[in-house]
């Protein structure tokens, strides 16, 4: 599993952490895995920068959760403001709530004109497979073969990613990840895996998928190869869930939404991570048709979703995407990095494909024997080294995972290049 | 469905309040309900108190997550003054998860020593049953006939009181609420409900109970009746998950989690709702060989669970829980709640059975056709127009429910006690 490190014997951990670290192992058991061989432990951040606790200042290449920024003043603000004001929830009338789903609303297409709010990604993409289904009366799930989509057990049963000890759903296909862009193919591959469930007495629920393919390795080009296979999952019958946890909120560099470079209208779209910059908040958006039947029929009351400050800390992040220019600014700082980083690739043979959009980058690391997992995590330790945090991902873990806070500028992306060539110099 | 209340016509909202509901109404959706047909909205609060635009304090009896007060300063100080610090996530070395964990374990059976972090109580029971299956290699749930989980697609499915619209999984089986407190007819219906399921080729995986049983309209007496039904699940070969959702942090009056008053040691324990006085904060508690078997086999990373603010707010509502001395202020004022509810039920024929234990108090409205679910919604609505907020519960939605915050004193439960005498005077 990719970011799962195990810390090792042969590197050294203060005496501060290695205490925590031993404490921490008798905890929270197996499922919570600790990114870098020797563990990162943050006490201050802002902008891009993580400081340790000697001042040390790290650069976060890796975290879009804090898309604005780690602790940006405005954020924080309007967190502490709003809690200090009654934090109850959607059975009260506030009007948080409603000033956030409307500005939302006002970023994606016309036609999606409802909005409902969760804490996570995960209880998004729940929601919007529970709506899926109502809606067509079918349950057949069809979504790549890395993918990852939450971890409730539903979602879990469709995010193939989270290995062989997690099984897939009966009613649930995969199909290869888009890599190359290859419209047709995709497309064949959606209506083939919906045929499939027919043949086994399945009927279509939803093609879902993540539309920059984080798990996948990053699919990002062409822009548009997406929607032939939204027509392909349509015409069998099934509707298209746009997940943007990922490439939601600005990453990709072209506007709000990831699905918007493809040039189609999802059915349902989900969002989480960058929404609350940290804060939990997630959501699901769709045509009032389906989620309002769905509402009327089941009787959800969230405990949690659409609270006072959840919103207020949203539309904050929302100002601060806006007023800071944050999408432009992904957009032209990915393309500094993108001819950087093809200017190392001839410098460097590990270096192999670069594919993403904005600041969303994967660079697949390969050796002699083709994709090389061993080779990836070592630059990610080696740059943690060098105080820059990256990730991996990827189906055989061997793609390196840029994907920054959108602040990162000029200044951050030469540093990343600069330490990414000292460490596969010595690779 | 209670407390999900259509806004009435011939009740005046002002102006500023009727415009958000219209706006309001095009949005989240029909799953989005308020309660009271006058809808309340808050603008600040103070301990069990919350007040209007006008000014006007409204008591709060009803809302559980606040559950040390709206507003503590100590829990909004934490929020705010960890949210300067990064908000990161487990994948990085964090104080704040391991001592929050370490915390909560003091306080649960020391058999129970595992913990992982969720945002929402449907979250960690949807785990607890993840966990639960993957240790007994079986999928059968048994709940009681009104159970409400949560909301995620699998939780949904062992919810009944989501209603028909919400269908039951095919292996989940109900058993009647144990209303009276009948020890050896709850265990023998748990015991059916297996055996049933066995004779459909089914195997066990968990029993699952609210151990106040909260939305069954509150079972609380005797104090044991739980035990002989743990028995029983566990003797079909099934795991006993005790959902402490409602029932945990204090709430009984009678130590920290309601699975104590019946002296029983669950396998998994899951808690949510007051957890973070509002913020988004839940756990699932557990035995290290079951948590940690499933961590080693599941890939689950979880972005918000854990994170250092959700920690941070968590250990300050347990601090002011402990420092406040507020476990033993639900047991006085319950006791001072229920004698005057007793002398109540002798002036008023519409009381019927009060049940409950600590700060949650289930009161049975009855007409002369038995249970009067449209004089539990006049009441509720009466008791908002005095500035008193309850709500309602139960399967015939006629019970009364009484769950204010944990500060709640006397002077607090002699005003309810009068507002209610008045409102039910005119009953």
């Amino acid at each position: 599993m990719p970011n799962a490190d195990v810390p090792s014997d042969d590197v050294t951990l203060g005496p501060e952490s290695a205490a925590l670290l031993e404490r921490r192992e008798r905890l929270p058991g197996g499922a919570s895995r600790l990114s870098y061989e020797r563990p990162f432990r943050p006490v201050r951040g802002q902008g891009c920068i993580l400081y340790d606790a000697a001042g040390n200042g790290h650069l976060d290449a890796c975290n879009s959760v804090a898309s604005v920024g780690h602790c940006h003043p405005r954020v924080v603000g309007a967190l502490a403001r709003q809690a200090g004001a009654p934090d109850t929830h959607t059975g009260d009338l506030g009007g948080e709530v409603v000033d956030y789903a409307e500005r939302l609303l006002t970023t994606l297409p016309a036609a999606i004109d409802r909005a409902v709010f969760t804490c996570t990604g995960s209880e998004a993409n729940d929601l919007a497979v529970r709506i899926a289904r109502h809606a067509t009366g079918g349950t057949g799930v069809v979504v790549t073969e890395t993918a990852c989509h939450g971890t409730t057990a539903d979602v879990a049963a469709f995010s193939p990613s989270l290995g062989p000890g997690v099984p897939l759903g009966a009613d649930v296909r995969t199909v290869p990840a888009p890599v190359g862009g290859d419209a047709d193919a995709f497309a064949a591959a959606v209506r083939a895996a919906f045929a499939d469930l027919a043949r086994n007495g399945v009927r279509p629920a939803a093609f879902i998928c993540d539309t920059i393919f984080a798990s996948d390795g990053v699919c990002a080009d062409p822009p548009g190869f997406l929607a032939a296979a939204v027509d392909a999952a349509r015409e069998a019958g099934a509707v298209f869930i746009a997940d943007e946890v990922q490439a939601g909120l600005g990453r990709t560099g072209a506007g709000m939404w990831g699905f918007s470079r493809h040039r189609v209208v999802p059915d349902l779209v989900t969002a989480g991570k960058s929404m609350g910059n940290g804060h939990p908040v997630a959501a699901l958006f769709g045509r009032h048709g389906p989620v309002d039947a769905f509402g009327q029929s089941a009787r959800d009351f969230d405990t949690f979703g659409g609270n006072p400050v959840s919103c207020a800390v949203g539309l904050a992040v929302l100002g601060v995407i806006e007023d800071e220019g944050l999408i432009e600014n992904a957009k032209t700082t990915s393309e500094r990095l993108r001819l950087d980083l093809a200017e190392l690739a001839g410098e460097h043979a590990a270096i192999g494909e670069i594919r993403g959009a904005g600041l969303f980058i994967g660079i697949d690391i390969v050796g002699e024997a083709g994709a090389d997992a061993a080779g990836a995590a070592r630059i990610v330790n080696g740059l943690r080294e060098k105080r820059v945090l990256i990730g991996a991902t990827g189906p055989k873990a061997n793609v390196l995972k840029i994907r920054p806070p959108l602040v990162f500028g000029p200044r951050e992306a030469d540093f990343l290049i600069e330490m990414l060539d000292d460490v596969l110099s010595r690779h």
